[in-house]
C-alpha cells in the first residue's frame, strides 16, 4: 500500500522526534554526568544535532508535504491536531533565517557559559556587551516572527514557550496581581509575625535525603521503570516520556528544599510519563507547553504537598528520617513544619521565592523583557531598572548586588526572553485546576492526609496528560477547568492558605 | 578567504564526527543509566543517528568532493592522512548498499536484545533462526566490502574493525599460538600445583571497591577533568576522547575481578585521552583499530598490572582495603596475590579466561567465523563445533550447554563477525610494545614497584597515542617497536612469566 501524504508526514516528524531525543538525553548528560573538560565537545555535538533538526525543518519538500496532509478528508481528530501542530512548528523555524538562527545559537551558548562566571565574580561589565549581543539577536528573531505572524515582537517570543496567550491577557493578569499582592504580602506577614517558628538546623546526610525523595515520588505514581532520579546543582526535569530524569540538588544543612524541589519536579515528571503512548514520537503527543508544564509541578508542589493536609501525612516522615540528625528536633511539630513549608518572605532570589512574592519577581522581568525588546531600553539600563522595581514591587535594594539581582537567572544569557511570565500563568492554572479538581471529586482531605493523589492524578491524566496537544491549550484549560484561565483561583488559594488557614 | 576543498571535507567530517559523539553517548547512557523502560526508544533514536551519518557518508557529492581535496598539492602529511583515512570510511561505507546495511542492523539489534533472554534460558532453538539470519546478512555485507577491495569476504569483515592485517597473517600466527600454547598450558598447571594458593574469601563493600578503583586510575594518569568512572553490568569504556567514560562491574564477594577490569579499562581510557587533541574531529585524530586500543588495554592490564613489580604495589594496597572483610586474611601475602592474579586454568568463558588460555578461545571463534562467512558451515553446526573445538583445545566439553559455550557472547548476535582475532592481535601487540619499551627505557622494575608508570605512558603517547591514524597501522606498529608484529614476544612474555618466573 502506498504511504499517504500524512503518513509521509508523520515519517518525517518521527525522524525529528528522534533527534530531540538524543539532544534531551545530551543536555541531560551534560549537567548530570559530564566531566568538566567534556564541555567544548558536548556544545558542539548538539549545536550540529539542533541544526540538524532545523535542516529538516527547512527542507523546502515540506510545506508540500504539509498541504497535502492538510488536504486529506478522512483524517481523524489527532491526526488533524497533529497536522496543525506540525504546521505551528513548521512555520515558527522557517520564518527566521538558518543563519540568524544559528547566530542566536552561538551567541546565546557562549553567553550562557560565560554567564556562570561572570556570576560568581558580580561582574555586570563583563557580562553587558554579551548579553547585549544576545538580546539584539532575539530582537531580530522576534521581528522575524513577528512579521510572520503579525502580532507584536515580544508576544511572538512568547509563543515559542506557550502558545494562545496575548501580551494583553498577561498585561491585564499582572495588574490584578500586581495591585494584590503587594497589600496581601503585608497582611500575611504581620500574621506569620505572630505566630513565629523555630528554624530547623542540623547535618542530613545526602543518602538519607535522596532514599526519601526516591520514597515521595513513589507516593506521587512516579514510574522508576521510565524514569530516574538523580543529583544535580539545580532542579530539573529532563529526559523524554518513558525514560524521565528528574534532578534535585541537595544540601546538607537544610532537606527542606530537595524534599519540595522533588516533588515540584515530579509534578513535570508524571506530565511526561501521562503524555498518550500511541503518539509520543509525534507533535501532537507532547506536553502543551511551558505554562501547562509549569501548572503540573506547582499543582505537586503548591496544591498537594505545602497543603495542610498532605503536609500532616509527610511531618512524620520527615521526623522519623530526620529529627535524631538535628539541633532543633522540637522543629518537627506538624505546627512548626506547616510554617517552616509556608513562611512568606520577600527575598533577592527569584528561585527560592516563596508562592505569594513570586509573581512579583515575574512581573519585574515581565516588563524589562517587554521594554527591551521593544526597544525603549537597552541593557545597560537594566541594572538601575532591576534595584527600582525591586524597591518597589519587594521593598529590597540589589544595588550593585548583580549577581542576586539581574545576573541571577539563567534564562537571558541562554536567550530565553518571553519565558518567564509563564511560571506564573503555571501558578494561576494549578490552582484554578485544584478548584477544579475539588469540585469535580469532593474533599480530598482525608485522601491527601493518607498521601493518596490518586484521585488527583487520574483526573489529570485524563483532562490534561493524555491530551497532548490533541486541543489547544485554551481548550485543554477550558475542558479541564469549565472556564478561562484567570488569576481568581490563585488569588483565592493564597487568601485560604495564608490569611484564613488555621 | 574562499573554503578549500580539503575544508570543506574536514567540515563534512566534523559534522559526521558529532554524530558519532552523541551515539557514543546515547549508548553509554542506554548501558549505565537509562531506565528499562526506555529501550524502545533509545534503540529507535540510535538508529536514526546512525542511519543520517549513513546518509552523510552516501552523499552523492562526496567523492568528488574527496577526489578535489586528494588533488591539493599542499596539504600537510596530517592532512594527506586525513584525505586517506576519510577515502577508506567512505569506499567501506558506500560498498554496501544503504538497504542492506539497514536490514543488517535491524536484524544485529532484534538478535542482541533477543539474545538476552535466550542466553539467560540456554534456548538456543529460539536463538539460532535469529542468529542465522543476521549471520546472512554479514555475509552479504562481506561480499560488498570483498569485491570492492578485492579480497576475501572475512577479511573484508576484519577490516572494519582493524585495518592492516590479512586473513594469511591472522592464520599464520594463530596456527603458531595453536600449536604452542596447549603444551604450555600443561606445563604451568604442573608447575601451579605444586604451588597451590589460598582462595581469597569474604564481604567486600562495593563504595571501598569503587573507591580503590579511582585511586588506581588516578595512579595510572586517568584525567578525571576529562572522564569519570561508573558501574555497570559489563565493564567497557566508552564516551570521547574529551569525555572518556570506564565502566566497571563489581561483586561483594571478589574484588579481585572489578580491580583488573578498572586497569584494563584504564588502559583503553588512557590511549582515547592521549590522541592528538588538534584532530579529535576528524578521522586522522581517532584511536588506530581494535588491536591497537586492545593492545593499550592488555599492556596495562597484563604487562603492568599483573607483572610482580605492579603487584608489589598493589598487593598493600589490597591488604589494607580488604583483608579486614576478609574470611581468609592470610591469603593477602604478595606470593599468594601473585599467584591469585595469574592463575591459569582453562574454563568456559572468554572474558574470564587468564592470559594464557585466551587465545585459544579466540582461534576457536576465528576458525567458525571463517567458515560461516565462507559458507563451510551453516548456524546449526555451531553447538557441535564448538563443544569439538574446546575439547580439543582446552579439554572441556560445552554439550547442551549453549549458554557458557557458543552463546555466551555478544558479538554474533550484535552483527560483529571479524571482530574477534583482534583481541588476540592486542595481546600480541602489548607483549610486544613492552619488550620495545623496555628496550628503549632500559628497566622500569623500581618504577612500577611504586605504581609509577609514568616512562611506560610517555613512551606510548609520543608512539601510540598522539599518532592517532597519521600512520597505517603497519606503520605505526613498526615505527614503535622497530619491526613487524609478530607472537614471538607475547610467548616469550608467557614463558618468562609463567614458567620461570620466582
Amino acid at each position: 500500500m502506498a504511504e499517504s501524504a500524512y503518513e509521509a508526514l508523520e515519517q518525517r516528524f518521527r525522524r525529528i522526534s528522534r533527534i530531540a531525543h538524543m539532544l534531551s538525553i545530551g543536555k541531560w548528560d551534560e549537567a548530570v554526568c559530564m566531566p568538566v573538560g567534556g564541555g567544548a565537545g558536548r556544545a558542539a555535538a548538539l549545536a550540529e544535532l539542533a541544526s540538524i533538526r532545523n535542516e529538516m525543518l527547512h527542507d523546502p519538500a515540506l510545506p508540500q508535504c504539509i498541504a497535502a496532509a492538510e488536504g486529506m478528508p478522512d483524517l481523524n481528530p489527532w491526526q488533524q491536531a497533529n497536522v496543525r501542530e506540525i504546521k505551528r512548528i513548521h512555520t515558527t523555524s522557517v520564518a527566521v533565517p538558518l543563519e540568524l538562527e544559528e547566530a542566536y545559537n552561538l551567541a546565546a551558548l557562549a553567553t550562557e557559559q560565560a554567564w556562570r562566571q561572570c556570576r560568581k565574580d558580580n561582574d555586570w561589565n563583563a557580562f553587558q556587551p554579551l548579553l547585549a549581543r544576545v538580546v539584539e539577536l532575539t530582537r531580530q528573531r522576534a521581528q522575524c516572527l513577528a512579521e510572520r505572524f503579525d502580532c507584536d515582537p515580544y508576544e511572538a517570543l512568547m509563543q515559542l514557550y506557550q502558545t494562545d496567550f496575548s501580551r494583553q491577557d498577561v498585561d491585564e493578569w499582572f495588574s490584578v496581581l500586581q495591585a494584590e499582592l503587594p497589600p496581601l504580602i503585608q497582611k500575611i506577614m504581620a500574621r506569620q509575625q505572630v505566630h513565629g517558628h523555630i528554624p530547623i538546623s542540623g547535618n542530613f546526610e545526602i543518602t538519607k535525603q535522596q532514599a526519601l525523595s526516591r520514597q515521595l515520588m513513589q507516593q506521587l505514581g512516579f514510574d522508576f521503570q521510565h524514569g530516574r532520579l538523580d543529583v544535580t546543582h539545580h532542579p530539573f526535569c529532563g529526559g523524554v516520556p518513558r525514560d524521565v530524569r528528574i534532578n534535585t540538588r541537595y544540601y546538607e544543612h537544610d532537606f527542606s528544599e530537595a524534599i519540595m524541589a522533588t516533588i515540584h519536579e515530579t509534578g513535570h515528571g508524571r506530565y511526561e510519563q501521562g503524555l498518550p503512548g500511541d503518539w509520543l514520537e509525534q507533535p501532537v503527543g507532547q506536553s502543551r507547553g511551558m505554562a501547562v508544564h509549569e501548572s503540573q509541578s506547582l499543582l505537586f508542589e503548591m496544591q498537594i504537598a505545602r497543603s495542610k493536609p498532605f503536609l500532616t501525612f509527610l511531618q512524620p516522615m520527615l521526623l522519623q528520617a530526620f529529627a535524631g540528625d538535628s539541633d532543633t528536633s522540637q522543629g518537627f511539630s506538624l505546627d512548626n513544619i506547616l510554617c517552616l513549608y509556608r513562611e512568606v518572605k520577600p527575598g533577592l532570589i527569584r528561585t527560592s521565592a516563596d508562592e505569594v512574592t513570586y509573581p512579583l519577581h515575574i512581573v519585574l522581568r515581565y516588563e524589562i523583557e517587554k521594554d527591551l525588546i521593544a526597544g525603549n531600553m537597552t541593557v545597560a539600563d537594566i541594572p538601575e531598572r532591576w534595584d527600582s522595581a525591586m524597591q518597589s514591587l519587594l521593598g529590597i535594594s540589589t544595588q550593585g548586588n548583580y549577581k542576586d539581582g539581574c545576573m541571577q537567572d539563567v534564562h537571558w544569557p541562554s536567550g530565553a526572553i518571553g519565558y518567564f511570565p509563564f511560571y506564573t500563568l503555571g501558578a494561576m492554572l494549578a490552582a484554578q485546576l485544584r478548584a477544579a479538581i475539588d469540585r469535580d471529586c469532593g474533599a480530598l482531605d482525608t485522601q491527601l492526609a493518607q498521601g493518596d493523589v490518586s484521585t488527583i492524578t487520574e483526573w489529570l491524566r485524563q483532562r490534561v496528560w493524555e491530551k497532548g496537544c490533541s486541543l489547544t491549550s485554551r481548550e485543554l484549560i477550558e475542558s479541564a477547568c469549565g472556564e478561562a484561565l484567570s488569576p481568581r483561583y490563585f488569588l483565592q488559594h493564597i487568601r485560604e492558605r495564608y490569611l484564613f488557614e488555621n
